[in-house]
């Protein structure tokens, strides 16, 4: 049974679209579209994990709808984001004679969202995309505002492009299919959105932590709603990231060169944040005053959670965690720049750190004394 | 020696730019970058033959003034407008450190315009680039307007981005080392602003075609910047594609069929516009009362530059033809449609054109009666 599902704008102009939060909502996946006025034919693109579960109900409901479907199925994974699953993508697109104004539909977590929405934003230079999230971390962060793209071997999403949505329908129903692990690695982003702009919505996370892990449908959809408020708030006030979107990559500076020395698949995403946070946090007591109960607030809530918040790294993995900082599109005139918090709700964004300061945060890390420079 | 350039302005708001045409241009590139305020390090993208002629002239003005410059060279032709090309450009650029202010400029024909374009456009989700074109089709036409993109297996240009350069410098000295083949290639999309938009332009082109054959600078740059400015104002009226900027596309639907199935390589892409502007005209005497004599000064200017206005095709490419054009991007729900004149310098485009009146036309082209249906 389907309760009224909470709607959320991300208003930017003609490229703004709505994000529908509840349960239920995968069934009416072709009514959506047909409300929206998309042209017949479009392609649902999931992996081989969400298709046995998702793939026949969203075909399905498409179908239903009038809409002429095709399924295309990737393999489950990080490793599908790649140029090479991009370049199947497309000949499967030529090969159904997708049109200009015929869609994607992208039926997935993070992985499935960006390498499609990466697809339609370059197939004939841009067709129209919708997002169908199905985990907690694609529903509350990577589905919302645009950013799609592929991993090169060198870093994570160096290929890119901002390309808007249509429509986001997150179906919490999705969720419960998703493994534990996974479910606990979204909630990373989750407190990041307390951390970075909402003290309030941070001791709501800490008061409801054991409702929100236990999927309890009411709390669990307020939570996703605030967490796209957030990022649909954000992202109108910077779709292009040349400002304020830069917020929403607190911890990742650290996480993602953490990502990408532990070898892709060590860490899922939201845990790689969790430690960025835990790095981040601790910067950010040392250059911004961050009271250190304040750091001492996130990791515990991060522990809660299930998240790691110690990464015990060998030190020859130094400069490894350098050059993959370096490599990462966080970097102007080749300095280093941090999202640092003043405290829970309180953060700026593009502020230089000494290389010393970041080296004394991955010590940290690693639960060690800052080694000497 | 060189004269004062001539200057084109694309009004696109912030995304506008100039396009700068004339002659010595080639030795300021590493200037006019500075004068844009552009980041220090940037990637030249080339292709062998021209590299071998501008690509120490192009790195050694941008060094002299003061950036630090990689260059990258790719092989020459069309086969290199591909993904895996792509993904060499991008393993470039990551390994050269090149960050989102960095930038890319595009040395070469339209293969390397379109090519260096789509990387520059996706890399980091779009980084700034320069346009330096040296073949006449790339300076009248590829270089200018955003359009950028890399071919399929299945057919051109069906993977994109709408990316903006920054500045366009269009070099008449280096179009002396241009084969004249593809400089009479060039002559077509030249020929084509006249038929779309400028009557008085084309009869100026009939009258000074010996001069711009012999590349006489005051004629040639007069010649390109007119379509420059003609490309320019389109653009400027239709940046994404929606709707006026579809008359740019006069000759290439059955253009680009034709490059497609005679395989890519046989004609060079204005030869493919040259046969497809010929099928236009012929298709606009029967559908917009394009005069007789009209339809014959644009095959004899074709002639006089060199051009094909017939070719010969087996009947049993009729279907591969068709799927072709089905495949271009000039289909809205499912039907063909046309760019078609109802005199020089005046066309309308999105016409829906009946099979029929297609395959007359590519009957014409073979120099044979309309086939039975």
């Amino acid at each position: 049974m389907s309760s009224k599902p909470h709607q959320v704008k991300v208003e930017l102009g003609s490229r703004g679209y709505s994000i529908r939060i509840g349960t239920g909502l995968l069934p009416r996946l072709g009514r959506e579209c047909r409300a929206l006025g998309l042209d017949s034919r479009c392609m649902v693109i999931s992996d081989e994990l969400v298709a046995q579960h998702y793939g026949a109900p969203a075909v399905g409901s498409l179908e239903k709808a009038g809409f002429t479907v095709s399924l295309l199925v990737v393999p489950a994974g990080e490793r599908s984001k790649n140029l090479k699953t991009a370049g199947r993508c497309y000949q499967q697109l030529a090969a159904h004679r997708m049109e200009r104004k015929s869609f994607v539909v992208a039926l997935g977590g993070g992985v499935v969202g960006d390498l499609a929405g990466f697809v339609a934003a370059t197939y004939l230079r841009g067709i129209p995309f919708v997002q169908v999230p199905t985990s907690l971390l694609a529903q509350v962060d990577s589905s919302v505002g645009g950013k799609v793209g592929i991993n090169l071997a060198a870093a994570k999403n160096l290929v890119g492009a901002f390309h808007q949505p249509r429509l986001v329908l997150c179906d919490l129903d999705t969720l419960r299919t998703l493994p534990d692990r996974e479910y606990r690695s979204g909630l990373a982003e989750v407190i990041k959105y307390g951390v970075i702009q909402d003290a309030a919505f941070f001791a709501f996370l800490e008061k409801n932590l054991s409702g929100i892990l236990a999927q309890k449908p009411s709390v669990l959809a307020k939570t996703i709603a605030r967490c796209c408020e957030i990022k649909a708030y954000i992202v109108g006030q910077d779709e292009f990231e040349s400002g304020a979107r830069a917020l929403l990559n607190f911890g990742h500076t650290v996480g993602h060169a953490i990502e990408a020395v532990a070898g892709y698949g060590r860490f899922l995403h939201g845990e790689a944040i969790a430690l960025g946070m835990v790095a981040a946090a601790s910067i950010s007591v040392a250059r911004t005053s961050l009271p250190a109960t304040s750091a001492n607030r996130l990791s515990v809530l991060l522990q809660r959670a299930g998240l790691p918040t110690q990464f015990v790294w060998h030190p020859r993995l130094r400069s490894r965690l350098w050059d993959a900082m370096v490599l990462d599109k966080k970097v102007s005139r080749g300095e280093l720049r941090f999202v640092l918090a003043s405290d829970v709700g309180q953060c700026r964004f593009g502020l230089p750190v000494p290389a010393l300061e970041v080296n004394a945060a991955l010590d940290h890390l690693a639960g060690r004394p800052p080694s000497k420079p």
